[in-house]
């Protein structure tokens, strides 16, 4: 059966204090919306909508980076639940399937429980999504009855037998596209609020003969966010998810609790991961590579046998081979560094590529900005950039070369040779303590 | 009613196992000294008088340090907090009014408690600040009726049935002055303890006619500090409500548990805060701003659209305009960067001021000492720092000007001028290739 | 009585998901089994035996790295615990005393808990370690009759009754060495398991008349680890216990829970700790030293009076004598740096001595690698080396030398000269201005 996300956006958060919409706000670097949305995609959906709202331009930019055929809807105004989902329905005219219903700001349903609900579509006309509560509050209860589900019940409608269920809405909805868009059309705002709830389809389906289930998940999974202590719970829930499935996986966490992982992150097994590191999105690690502590690593590939820090900095586009070693106060951007690379002290490498085997000095740095244009510096293997040298870019730096400490390379070295710029030593004796004499004699009488 | 402040934190505190003196022990980076008294500060006091005891002097230095109004006196022998009292009135000779006692170990008092003890004072003679203990153990007890109170019992005095009691004393107390002085007078040393205590001036006020009450606040409120377990507690409960705070207010905060603020740290709605991010004392960050990951800031101030780190530290004076990019390995100390100034890898700049939109090439270094004196780098707008240059101060470079990479600069640099400090770069073909074989045929004679 | 440990480290430890073998998984730096070689140590051991089996060459480096006069023996078939015990006996030939069994996955068990069984050895043939568990599960049950242990009876072949015991088996068991192994050769393996235990001694014991007790532990001593959920869980009992204790020492830690300890860190009293700090292995700090946030110690010394960071790195053999100051992106390896000395800004000291009251410019670098060998640097005291200062070892600066920014250093100093390499400084006039005009022209060409 073909299927069709629909994804609630539209809100404005009100509670999140915040210029930014509410499901733009992210957990472990993806706006939550991707959350749902790479959740949906376990579907293989043949089409997703997302309903915005409050800052819909920016929702709508979001969701085409995350899968630009992804169509967005503006629901204009926020009349409910089944008006936003109503939005949708245009999108969708071609479209002949399953439409199930997700939550921008519930980023936590899992690829398993859509599965479930899909699965319990064959049996059933409209599956909803529900949750034993620990504390019901004033959640919408769900009235069962066997297998079926008869009603969905807001709280403030509910009577007190009815307030006694402890089994909630999470608001997902999966049915037939076409049931969905008849029922929603019935569905009317004569309520306290003057909105149109998706939750009345139920009752409306049963009046119809048609059948309804609930499918369980674990509360968990249907944690939604509405303020920044929220988002920083569902982090925080995110992050324990993650560690302990990382651990689970074999990759060795010195301080798990100090290890903030991606939403996209890749770690193989017997990789270790020492104290206070951060992956920001796009990052594979390999089985047997080291990350060392207080490292950062974004949008980059480390292979088998690399070493990683401490207090190292991978940017988009580093890709490190079997074997490298980036240390202590190294940058790396968009560069590749081939098997067994070395660059373990205080170094910039940015826009460059670096053969097999060579040895990067303390201090290089790789000048690939000229205040205008970037450009990119090339050094074969087997080469030692010494101490301090200044690869300004585009240069090429040949196999087996060596550059001396502190020169600066404007031109390109040829393959084992030495490249050198650095004036004549001088040594002037006695000078500097001639200097600091004079230097503290002044300090002395001003101190008068 | 004009107020003064009476601060006892004469204690030695013998169980923090410390040569510092408790009270100096900090919070969020402040003594609790400072916590106390700057409570105490909102009730706009006319006078406040420190009573200091052991490491006095210590003492009497942080809390000039903190406002150079208070004043500071010794309680030569601790003969018990009436006699700590005591001791502060010397100093309030002249002063007509409230006086009320806080303590120095005690940080957590807030606002609206001195301020509901100020508004209860209307009506009563004695307020005593109290709170219900979930566990009262060895707490002084409030003996109440109805809305008097009618004394404060000891522990160690107390019958069954006043060890029944659960609301106990913090030990705060506020009264007229003169009237605290007349009933400290009469309070007796005929206890176990043989010490002055400032609870019996209760019974002692009763006793006179005159009237008491209690002010209730929160059992967190009066946690008191005597060991570094109940610092480090103190401490956290701190983080925690700093944190709850931050994400109130509006910040992003990716991870708040690794957020670490000052007890004076000012952030701006919307802005953005990493993981690992310390904020020592005197930090004020604008909305919008974005604080990376693993930065240190002390003493700075962040403008709208700022980028901070990862890896970055700013120092106290550091003051970055509008848009400025400070990244990682970059260290900043008394400097003012321009709207728009980009200083992102590797670089230190010391005593310096940058004009807008000024790129520092990465491995800058503003050498700002000379051994005895500190000098002032000053780089005009739109000027370009090629990598790794050495900006010998004093120096100007100016407007449009640009530096090439590796130069030592050691005298000013005109607007739109070029300056270079290089020597002409040599290349000896095949030399590291012979360089290379010699030491490799070295080694391997040494490992014979 | 002299004392022999066998420490049972034979185990694949299959849920750790990991080619290492179990017991060399690590808790603050130190394999799981050096936690039990030292605790074990504080008896004295005159001998001390681990039996290995899966990754057993792996094991036997480990053990030997710990201590090298201990034996390795091979358990080749995993045929249960007794089996296990009685391949350390061939080791023990010569022995003649007590032997105390203990694991290599059993890391917490304390030194008091070892000398509270040695000291009931002199009362008992045969000493067992119990603990009170707060679920039992499936733990084996000690059966106990006044101060007499009579039977350990597995879960599994307990009686209702025996099932609600809650005295639990540790494994840890102590009996002289000649009683031990007679026992062991009594034990068979007619059991489900077809496995020979080392809990069958017991009732053996006792049908000889020989008599049997308990000693009681915590449960947390006897903490095993058998996945990495359960090392994790470990890693972060001993930095708990390992905090509070520095606390209790009088150490100054600004957030604890963000300090990691190794098991062998040793830290003076008034001495201060900031936020995220990691110790390596081998790490002394003396008393009122201070280590600032995002340090990370490893095989390192650091006097009374030094600062340490924030960021800065001391790798092993980094020698920080009193009032040293190693400031923010600095590494320090296989270095002697005397007292006074400051190197304050991304720097790399690495085999080198540095002399007292030295300032040691930002961005300096000590060359010590020429691609094969490593050599030193030699900084006499009260010497300035200028910023960016290139060390090409091996080489030597005098004491009360200076060293011109920007220079590279490749021959010794004399006592007070100045050293220089540099080239001319050269000013073209309006040379900036026309390059970035040419620049910004061609990109507005390409961007048409």
């Amino acid at each position: 059966m073909p299927v069709a996300l629909i994804v609630l956006a539209a809100g404005k958060g009100t509670r999140m204090n915040s210029d930014l919409p509410k499901v733009l706000h992210r957990i472990a670097h993806a706006p939550m919306l991707w959350h749902a949305l790479r959740t949906g995609q376990a579907l293989e959906p043949v089409a997703s909508v997302v309903v915005a709202g409050h800052g819909a331009a920016e929702v709508e930019a979001s969701a085409k980076d995350f899968d630009d055929t992804v169509q967005v809807v503006v629901q204009q105004e926020q009349l409910g639940t089944a008006h936003a989902v109503a939005q949708a329905f245009p999108a969708l005219d071609d479209f002949d399937g399953d439409a199930i219903v997700l939550y921008g700001d519930t980023p936590f349903v899992t690829e398993e429980t859509l599965a479930a609900m899909a699965e319990a579509r064959a049996r059933h006309d409209v599956v909803v999504l529900g949750f034993e509560a620990a504390d019901p509050g004033r959640y919408g209860r769900l009235v069962t009855e066997g297998d079926a589900l008869r009603e969905i019940v807001e709280y403030k409608d509910a009577t007190e037998a009815q307030r006694a269920i402890t089994l909630c809405n999470s608001g997902v909805i999966a049915a037939d596209k076409a049931t969905l868009e008849a029922l929603i059309a019935e569905v009317g705002n004569a309520n306290a609020s003057g909105e149109y709830y998706l939750t009345d389809i139920v009752g409306l389906a049963r009046a119809k003969g048609l059948s309804a289930t609930v499918v369980r998940c674990a509360e968990t999974e249907t944690l939604g966010v509405n303020s920044r202590a929220d988002l920083a719970a569902a982090e925080a829930a995110f992050q324990a998810k993650a560690r302990a499935e990382a651990l689970e996986t074999g990759i060795t966490l010195a301080a798990p609790e100090t290890v903030h992982f991606a939403w996209d992150t890749v770690i193989g097994r017997d990789s270790e991961i020492e104290q206070n590191v951060v992956f920001g999105p796009g990052v594979t690690v390999e089985s047997g590579a080291r990350i060392r502590a207080f490292s950062h690593l974004e949008g980059c590939h480390v292979s088998r046998g690399a070493i990683v820090g401490p207090y190292a900095r991978l940017r988009p586009g580093a890709e490190l081979a079997e074997d490298v070693h980036v240390g202590n106060f190294v940058e790396v951007k968009n560069a590749v560094l081939h098997e067994g690379v070395k660059a373990n002290h205080l170094t910039y490498i940015g826009d460059a590529e670096i053969g097999e085997k060579t040895n990067i000095g303390a201090g290089t740095i790789t000048c690939n900005y000229d205040g205008v244009f970037k450009h990119r510096t090339v050094i074969g293997k087997n080469a030692f950039i010494g101490s301090d040298t200044m690869l300004v870019a585009p240069v090429t730096i040949g196999d087996g070369a060596m550059t001396g400490s502190g020169s600066t390379i404007t031109q390109d070295v040829p393959p084992g040779a030495l490249a050198l710029e650095r004036a004549q030593m001088v040594v002037k004796d006695g000078f500097a303590a001639k200097l600091f004499s004079m230097l503290k004699a002044k300090k002395a009488k001003q101190q008068k």
